[in-house]
């Protein structure tokens, strides 16, 4: 434990490593609190001592889950507000960077859904793949305009996510199609937007999803019909803007067939990636809290938000 | 029951109709052997009363069961066969072409599987989609020929016909990779075909096949890979040479979602059909018992064998 | 007036020069009863005295209307089906092929709108540009299915040939958008099937049409939305086998702006072209009084219909 | 009439209102102008109410014409430009920022100009739709750099501002082909760019124009000729950041039809929208008077001019 | 040496093989001429027996230079053309059979250079890839019909075949820009038509050209630029009717690297495959000496001429 | 010479024009430095003074070489930094701005080849045109990460500076395979990467590179295989921002073709453009020292590091 940390800094990234605090928002608010903490309660001595215990602190919370999507967005966009020339300016600046991204934070998604909803129209029906609480909050959003709104909803292979999709549209008083994933194309042309989530968002303007979103956009494109991606700016990867690629996750047979079934069949392979990458020229437009922007566009908003930096930012400079 | 109808046909149309006799490939051989026996049994004494004849045994045949695929083509096959200005004339030629069509027939499955292997390479990889006879039929053939090939299956929901396709291949000693019908694009730049039967074949290319054919197809054109459609010519849909589309069944809910996951879910609407259409463009090669073609060559084959007549051949010519 | 040409050819033939006799189905009938007449009246003595006579009476026709896109397609017709080794064999089959392209023509249009009629499905809405009567047969025949059609209807410059679709179609009970022809791509995703006529289809499967045509069939493939030409086969153009295109007719530029506006306007050059070429790969079907074919498989049943060979049939062979 | 808002003000704002004062960019300048009267005659005390002071002086100007294209830009640009936490700081900044959009203004068109001027080159020809001064300006300063152009201009129905092109080039010494709209992909293989203004272009990307244009991009593409929309920045439209579609114009039906020829063909239903939308994929630059950008990258550009706040800057902010 | 098969064809079954016999037309025409002999000279007393003979000298010739591409053609033609029930009938259709394809064959690249010169327009621009007799006798033609033409000639590595085809060219009168391959899409804009030959053209509508054709047509498409493949009816291959698919040369490496370079170069392995396969997708016409055709079309005329068994006609039937 | 000049600038220009200085990197790299001096060492006493003395330093190291790639942007890097409002608040930005130019180019190409090497996995195959350092750093910069990779190099006529590329990969132990250009298509389906440089890149995200890149890039996005740039920022090519294109340099016909081979050849024109454009819709990413971006991104990193100003920097107002 690193004695330039702040106690309450180690207490949070515990919290966060026990999965006491948990959900992308949520971890990302914590991560920025406690670097707010750690700013206002330095008492380095000069700049480069304080930059150093910020950089301590930002590193005790990332090793806490490396993997967490929001955490290093979170701890990017402070140490990337972090600006000055005294430890004075350095904590002033630190402190609102932190009270900054959690004011966002607090009203991001309501926002998102603001932006998305202005995309619907009263009437239209939409298709949505997996679940994602960003389309939700957009859905909600043009409800709440008064619009009336139909859905198409795939099931999601292997784990039917889809099914939740359909229940939280059924609450919002959403009409729901319900259809198998391979069903998608013959319901294209009936559609007016094609509306997903997002798990992460690179710098060369991809998308990653869950798998079968790729599929659906090249079959929307060749169909006329637009498509939509609606996720919060914690999503944005910057760790591919240095050409680092996301890592696809390969989840367990067990989702797709039972030993037995498996067995019975004569033992094949099980492929189950959980993702695939959508390109950029197939997506229409990605709906964030910050307004909506062509995917090529995207990396100017990441550099904005957390830096440019080729390397992270809580790493120590080699002397 | 028609007197002029030959006792024999009755009896074939009778077990088509309980389905005693069931399957494609036999219901199109006993229709042919029942026009067979007809026109050689036949007292008719003019040429019009033996065309009249044949009409009523082919209309005995369809009506037993008029959405059957193969049947129609059987009949049509002789009809269009027969030919002459004699009694004598149009018995030798409907004899003729009856034997032609059984004969075809018999081996025509062995024949599409050799054209079909013959566009495998050593050392391919397939994508399948659903189960197809005629897809397997290739693929043994390749084997037969030394080939040494692996797949790719989708597992096709609703019914996981893939299961059937993987179980098969592995009899067949192909390694199979099973995946979710969404993970086929993150494949198809590994596979060297899609490689896919059909349901029917349409005047216009278009290819009636297993819902998610079509969107498959979208994914192979734009990921490079090449579309092959294995099907014997009685898939073939001559009634579309009319402009008519193929009608796309509508299966039971029950296939996607249980009325107890249903109800949970706030009761939605579940869409589930059968089949999609693949346009011609989308699709490289036909491969048949007569050959490969390209999807957009195929209304001329359709006519060489079925003959190009706009109203169904058994129909009474109004007069 | 060759003498070998009966009278009564060279009566039809110059009714035809006249115009007495006038539309392109009237003029393909009287083309091919005039050789019925020859073939019927002839006292040639030898096959090739005969065949001279045939091709002499064939000349005597063409050349009273060169460019009338039927009467070519009539006499070929005729004379590819004259077959046979005697003087009456040539003479007979040539009476049958007369007799035959004649029933043909006699309900051709209303075989085609049949066939039209059959891709169309009650409740479907159909974007039309220019005035076909091709295209109005496939509705009257969908409309006298009970089917429920609605239109939008390109106003088509210069000549505004829309404003009369329209009007025909209000008297068959179909409810008409019309647009300029600009506004076409905005109401594309809202219709079901672009359907235009065809002035002639070449043999490499382009569709020569009214200017207009092909920009709107690469906005329809964009967007989705199925093609479809309606023709009657005597549109097909022979010529085209042999690599000939067609030649565009470069209108008259009042039709485009008066000569008022033409000064006002510093004189501009006017380009008014009154038809372009829709390559085959933007039309999703052709529908003819023979059934619906791709537009790639087209130049096969031009070969059937009108022979192969790459001389016009009525010239006299060089010896 | 809101008593902190300086009288002249009020004053500018009746004469927009009253049109007095007109057009785009004069519309646009003097509102700057009065935001800069209001900053610097101000007496407010604090900065809050500085900023209260300017939002209601911008509200007032917003709300005499509240769909002016130019007017809501002016406003967001001086708002954007308010920075600094004493009023002299906020004074300061907004004069500046006021007098820096005028000067831009002033000179933009023939910035603009400039730039879409070195796209061209000697020799080469341009297709137009409808009439921009914007387009007009490029070609403007080709030919006083000593280019010699020739152009194919478009008609533009139902309102044939093409006329308007046609004779402003022919001032300017370039020859013109006029054509019907329908004929433009005839000769997209001729000119060597499609050059377009823009009513507006949103944040995604897209181009709002004359109805016609997005279907000539898309023929454009297809035929290999590249498309460039020229546009001042005050045409970017940053509602569209937050998802706000542009609503189409729908226009009397008077310009398609008189009454008459409506009655005449059974009163059609006119459907006349002024604009439509050209995504982005099919426009190759977008020129501005600062510099050209793929239209991906444009909602960067409306960020940095027109600031990224989500809801209007001159709306009171809730407490 | 079989003694059923007449001694000149053995003659010239032996010419063929020392290649005194040489050049695909020369071979195809003796390979006629041998098989009419045969027919002409047999005493075979049976169908049966007669047919075993054809077979048998089919075979003979056949066995010369199985890899000769025009050989199997001219005998399929000929056994397909052989027809009858008595051995009068089947000795007369040979003979006919093999007349018919020699004389077709005299003429052919004169009637296939008529053809493809009506595609051209005076003033056109081609552009060319490796050297072909077929497109040389293309623009022959259209320079006789006194077209004015001009060239691209790409050079065609490695073996720079493009020189001949300019030397041929500038013999012919038209001016010649010769260029690398990789300058051809920078140059396709400015010309009107692509122009190539074939090595032999697929069942599925795929033509086999020299390596680069593919990456040409894929841009010409992209560039709106039409691409004509010209190519004598020999250069179509029955085999790929039963899916084979054409073997693509792999030639000597010091084509393209002399041992010293190699060796410098830290010798790379070099490939150097001699063609390549471009789908119809990319081809506008095929251009024969038959007429012009859609690709996807060729398969019919293939199966027209040389009959659609799937097994080689010369091959003993099993019993 | 200008004698506000420092002598130290006026000697490192001779050295620029005299090639005593060479390389891009080492020119921009000695540019910077010039400005430096000039900055530190200038005795100005306004601003006004300050900032024209700087804007003769750099039109004195820029008149050296006029055409120079680097030159220039070292030039708009300094003068966009040089920022202030006193002579001494000057004078340290733009010692900053140099230094800062200064250190990034140092471990520019390192950085951009650790960017470049994220992009690639173990086992993956590139292909490469012409000879480019920045994807030579790439590949190292994988093969240090202990990736193993495979290379397949195309010759790059006429030039074959591919041979250098292949050179290079076998001294870095990577496997190459080498083709004809031609040869490119037949090999992208089993490549995962094609890795080009760039000569210089267009504000509309163009990238001009050697001749064959944008026909290689076509095929590319064809068969599915990405496309990524490696370039530096100094080939960012501000002066496109106005509208300027990048002249392609037509090289010497004798690169293409001895004079000896022309004259036997007939003397044709040879065309031998250096370079071509390839449209960012063809173009994954572009890899660069700051980060991969989509190439419609890349105007905003333009603007940022070089400036927005459509008018050269160091050119004097027009007062």
């Amino acid at each position: 434990m690193d004695p330039h940390v702040h106690p309450d800094v180690h207490h949070i990234a515990d919290d966060i490593g026990t999965m006491e605090i948990r959900g992308a928002a949520k971890i990302a608010d914590s991560a920025a609190t406690a670097l707010q903490i750690q700013a206002r309660e330095s008492d380095a001595e000069t700049p480069d001592a304080f930059r150093a215990e910020m950089r301590a602190a930002a590193r005790t919370l990332h090793d806490t889950r490396p993997t967490a999507v929001s955490l290093p967005n979170a701890l990017r966009y402070v140490l990337h507000g972090m600006d000055g020339v005294t430890v004075e300016q350095l904590r002033e600046s630190s402190v609102v960077a932190a009270e900054r991204f959690r004011e966002r934070l607090d009203h991001a998604q309501a926002d998102l859904g603001l932006v998305g909803a202005n995309r619907l129209k009263d009437g239209d029906c939409i298709m949505t793949h997996c679940h994602s609480t960003a389309v939700l909050a957009c859905v909600e959003a043009a409800v709440d305009q008064g619009k009336e709104l139909t859905a198409v909803v795939k099931e999601t292979r292997p784990r039917n996510q889809g099914h939740i999709t359909a229940e939280r549209l059924h609450e919002l008083g959403v009409p729901v199609t319900l259809i198998v994933d391979s069903a998608a194309r013959r319901y294209l042309n009936e559609v007016d937007h094609v509306m997903v989530g997002a798990d992460s968002i690179a710098a060369d303007g991809s998308v990653i999803n869950k798998i079968g979103t790729s599929g659906l956009a090249v079959n929307a494109r060749d169909r006329g019909t637009p498509v939509v991606v609606a996720a919060q700016t914690f999503k944005l990867h910057p760790g591919t803007l240095t050409g680092h690629s996301v890592d696809i996750e390969m989840r367990d047979e067990s989702e797709v067939l039972s030993a037995e079934e498996k067995a019975a069949l004569g033992n094949p392979t099980v492929a189950n990636p959980a993702f695939d990458v959508t390109p950029p020229r197939y997506v229409d437009a990605i709906v964030t809290e910050r307004g909506q922007f062509p995917p090529e566009s995207i990396v100017m908003l990441m550099r904005e938000l957390f830096g440019e930096q080729t390397t992270e930012p809580w790493v120590e400079p080699v002397v």
